[in-house]
């Protein structure tokens, strides 16, 4: 089979679902993989408008021939209940990028961005065990890199986030599934760190500034930031004036391809979670 | 552009939604059709299962990337309520095969079942006009042909099926849309015809035999079969054996790719029919 699409009534579905959609790179990245594979499955992008979710996701995942689907912003935590199951990132973390239909008809949810987030900072070659983070942002990206990094073993995480009800439970969890590691909420005033994170909207929009204030770096300061921009962010060109390495939004998606291709093709194999529900 | 297909976030959705759905054509040809015509926009296999249908249709149809729809069995005389108004076949016979979303949001479906039909056998030289047609079901497919081909000057159409009501209501809609054209219900003894026409059930099931007793063919009588199937119904084999011209379901379903084509490109454009609600 070579990689020409060709899309049949046969043909598997999966979708990604976001507001809005048109930035996604997941419906090409995965029927190309679907393809090289020899799957008859696509990716599409799927446009739900916010105030629709409820009533549109339960619609989709009623379709027969659709297996998986992909949730992207700003839908990951409001995709929780609709999983039968959860995996231990989203259980722990109260977010799904990812879900798969077994063969019982019922949805296994789980939370790829922060392996992906890691997997992309390890493939440049740096270390991630015994750094001390500061984060900007605890929402739903936030909330996966912080698991991720703990679960990889950093010594702490300083979590600069203005939703306070939103950053104490995201640091109770992280204190309950990792006691080894130290989390707390910090303020924007950079405190001794060896790694930035921005997990925050900041950078989404042209013309925006720096996340927070963290002067200047080391070089061996690790840089992460979530954004999926055209440009670098203003915390991205930060990093490669001071000559860190350094990991952004592209980086993350692509540091999670392997994982989630390995997540749709196991139906039912165990992934050590909970029910939701 | 080649017609190597690539799936994109901002790629467009079409869907045809039926229950099964692995049979259909449609998603290879117009998802063919749109790389061809250097659209990014594709046609997907919904597998919408009956019993959730009311609850699946508008949801799908909030998907802001979703332009339209393609419909089939056993949907296309449940679709209609969903449109925001219709096309003269639609309205006329009470069924839908093909929506677009309209500019402002609203939909408009229509039926292009008949005319594909029609154009079907035109394709093959025979002539319509004039013909003394009879026809085995009058469900969506049979009233979609029925009224196509009354449209396309029949001088009767005769209809065997075995609910009366249905039957009474298509002879209704189809004198007061064509008014020179003598419709009325029929037995399934064969009357003096030259056109025979099945759109019933018979012939989808292998084993299948004829959808009535026909008896013998002059060579000059057309014969149309809605069935789609991988052998030639009793039907058609029936035709093929008494030398007559014939169309299959196939045959339909190419017959009106063209008119789908420019139903989806033209937006708002006047279909000259009447709102459904």
């Amino acid at each position: 089979m070579t990689n020409t699409l060709r899309i049949t009534g046969a043909t598997r579905l999966y979708a990604i679902v976001g507001d809005p959609i048109v930035q996604v790179r997941s419906p090409e990245v995965f029927t190309e993989r679907f393809a090289a594979a020899g799957v008859n499955a696509v990716l599409v992008p799927a446009h739900v408008p916010a105030e629709r979710f409820d009533e549109v996701i339960p619609a989709l995942m009623a379709l027969g021939n659709l297996d998986g689907l992909l949730v992207t912003v700003p839908f990951k935590a409001r995709m929780l209940p609709f999983a039968s199951r959860l995996g231990p990132a989203a259980a722990c973390i109260g977010a799904v990028n990812a879900l798969r239909r077994e063969a019982d008809g019922s949805w296994t949810g789980d939370m790829f961005d922060g392996a992906g987030f890691v997997g992309g900072i390890e493939g440049k070659g740096a270390r991630i065990r015994g750094r001390r983070v500061l984060q900007f942002g605890a929402g739903g990206a936030g909330s996966a890199i912080a698991y991720a990094l703990a679960g990889a073993g950093v010594e702490s995480i300083r979590i600069v986030e203005p939703d306070s009800g939103r950053v104490e439970a995201l640091t109770e969890s992280l204190r309950n599934a990792f006691p080894d590691c130290d989390v707390a909420a910090a303020t924007s005033k950079r405190t001794d760190v060896d790694m930035v994170v921005n997990a925050s909207p900041v950078g989404m929009r042209p013309g925006d500034g720096m996340p927070g204030d963290i002067g200047a770096l080391a070089a061996d300061v690790l840089v992460g930031d979530v954004v999926v921009s055209e440009s670098p962010t203003a915390l991205i060109q930060h990093a490669i004036r001071h000559g860190c390495v350094w990991v952004n939004g592209r980086d993350m998606h692509s540091g999670q391809v392997e994982a989630l291709m390995g997540f749709f093709a196991s139906r039912l194999s165990p992934v050590g979670g909970m029910d939701s529900r």
